[in-house]
């Protein structure tokens, strides 16, 4: 039985273990200083000869494919699939799944998702729902500005807070435990944050109250210090939204963060030699970084013990238009390195 | 720990029950042959000041919060919400669960989103995750009008294939068993589904083969036949999907559903009287018809064994546009009645 601790935090007590993870990404990306990371870069975010929707879809089949591979399983063993995507009606995973013929359970935790797609599919192995399930989520820089901004071909500026979209996918597997693979030990399901933030360009800054709040009732139900992890790792704050969780944890909570906090938003471009403003964002971005470079670290043993925070803004074009606020969420997956390591 | 019985389906050991259901629905639904059975029903689908997506986040929470009142229970004793619409972004169920500061799962099925809901409600009480889960969903006539067709004020023509979306949404409260209630033994994420439908206005049509599949998929698991259930109960198939099931079931898999099929669709709207083409759709058709008119017969014992069978064609306007095909998927949750009625 998954155990509730504190108010939140759900323990995992047979500690489902992550068995593989893969992440494929775009040019930008490639061109990023993860680019060693990533287990497919393509040269062009023209990834195949379909539509940028299409294109979006297939970086999801190629991030489940080589976790599948990785973990020597295929389509036919997997028990159930939580993905989620930006695009209307999450149309990129669905339209992914559906060549897949595994049940589908669709998400939408904006770039929360592969925490929340990570939380589910950790309960769904830890209760025995499934004995395998994949967590993926996705995101392509053309699909999103062709649906949240403007067309391509319109050159559109963004202001320096706006954060540039991954073109990216990442998927991990989960399993029965084992002691040679890293693991969850605890996930948490996000309550929704509003400090009326409006402004569509500055993401950052509508997530990171609701990185804060899950920060902060997950050490609190934990009973542990921020220093207690080697790494909390948010979703995509980016620049921005990262300098603002650091000054919201410190002056309201007094935790300070500075020493064990990284961003995924921060870590896949270069803001010094790529043209990517305040960093990267969208669901592609965490499931990426978190299905390859720290699932890797947490293999080797680098680092034993992270709170990934999945951070996401949860708004429409329709929501923007009526000049709504933008809320927050943040889930958060608590991953630790094989015992064995 | 759930079990898995054959490949696809999910036995919940610890039949987490059924505490409350309420429904809201809007003037059409009001109208219609289910109007005693839902609990609020509005006299025009301006049911608050906002805008159709704020109208529509209302009638979530008019039926969350109606659920509660009826357990006994408030927001802040809720441990997770599973919810999800139609909308972009899943605005609808995001800006009402925004207000409840309860830990909010987002999810997207289309017309199959309250099926999942319920599904990994259950999941979630049977594991011990929760104590207490919501599964919610909503749509509403006017806002999906304005996102996926035409603005009201053009009057555009719906062919006879068409449904109506509903205005309407359904809550169910989810927890531990209790002898006096219904309860849910058993759930199944369901495989999308593509015979090629590209007519968005025969929706019934995409996601008849996916209700086929997961009846199929359900019966071979349990070793059940259909007539085994007092109701198998499609979500929102209409008249014309209805006619599909039926056929597809009996050419294809010798299997008779006609004694014990009724559909969410067909019910919640009279076509003889009302000009609702074939029948009704969308995520609040199904989520406002199970929650009340089945919620209620369950509890009084009137049928006992019921398959609950969501139903979601996924697409979107951009993959429409885009001449895709529309997939289908359909999630089961099979509901008992109380051992004491």
């Amino acid at each position: 039985m998954a155990k509730r601790i504190g108010r939140y935090v759900i323990e995992l007590p047979n500690r489902p273990s992550l068995l593989a993870g893969a992440a494929a990404v775009g040019k930008t990306e490639r061109e990023g200083p993860l680019k060693e990371e990533f287990d497919i870069c393509y040269e062009s975010d023209k990834i195949c000869e379909g539509t940028w929707e299409q294109c979006e879809s297939r970086l999801t089949s190629d991030a489940v494919s080589r976790a599948l591979i990785k973990a020597g399983k295929v389509y036919a063993d997997i028990d159930m699939i939580f993905a989620g995507d930006l695009l209307n009606q999450c149309v990129a995973s669905a339209f992914f799944a559906k060549n897949t013929d595994i049940p589908f359970a669709g998400l939408f935790g904006a770039c929360s998702t592969m925490a929340l797609a990570m939380a589910l599919a950790g309960l769904a192995t830890d209760s025995g729902a499934a004995d395998l399930a994949i967590a993926a989520a996705s995101s392509h820089f053309c699909s999103a500005e062709r649906q949240f901004r403007f067309p391509l071909e319109y050159g559109g500026q963004r202001p320096a807070t706006a954060q540039r979209t991954v073109t990216g996918a990442g998927a991990v597997l989960f399993g029965k435990h084992l002691p040679e693979r890293p693991f969850v030990r605890a996930v948490m399901i996000g309550r929704i944050r509003d400090l009326g933030i409006t402004d569509a360009n500055n993401m950052g800054a509508a997530m990171a109250p609701a990185a804060a709040c899950t920060i902060i009732d997950f050490l609190r139900d934990t009973g542990k210090k921020a220093e207690d992890f080697d790494q909390i790792v948010t979703g995509d704050l980016g620049m921005i939204g990262s300098h603002l969780l650091l000054d919201l944890l410190k002056e309201r909570e007094s935790v300070d963060l500075s020493t064990v906090h990284e961003d995924c938003g921060n870590l896949i471009f270069d803001p010094r030699t790529q043209d990517v403003h305040a960093g990267g964002s969208g669901c592609g971005c965490s499931a990426s970084v978190i299905s390859s470079y720290y699932y890797k670290r947490l293999c080797s043993g680098k680092i034993r013990n992270v709170l990934f925070v999945g951070t996401g803004a949860l708004m429409s074009t329709t929501t923007a238009q009526q000049g709504s606020n933008i809320p927050g969420i943040a889930h958060a997956v608590w991953l630790c390195a094989p015992e064995e390591s």
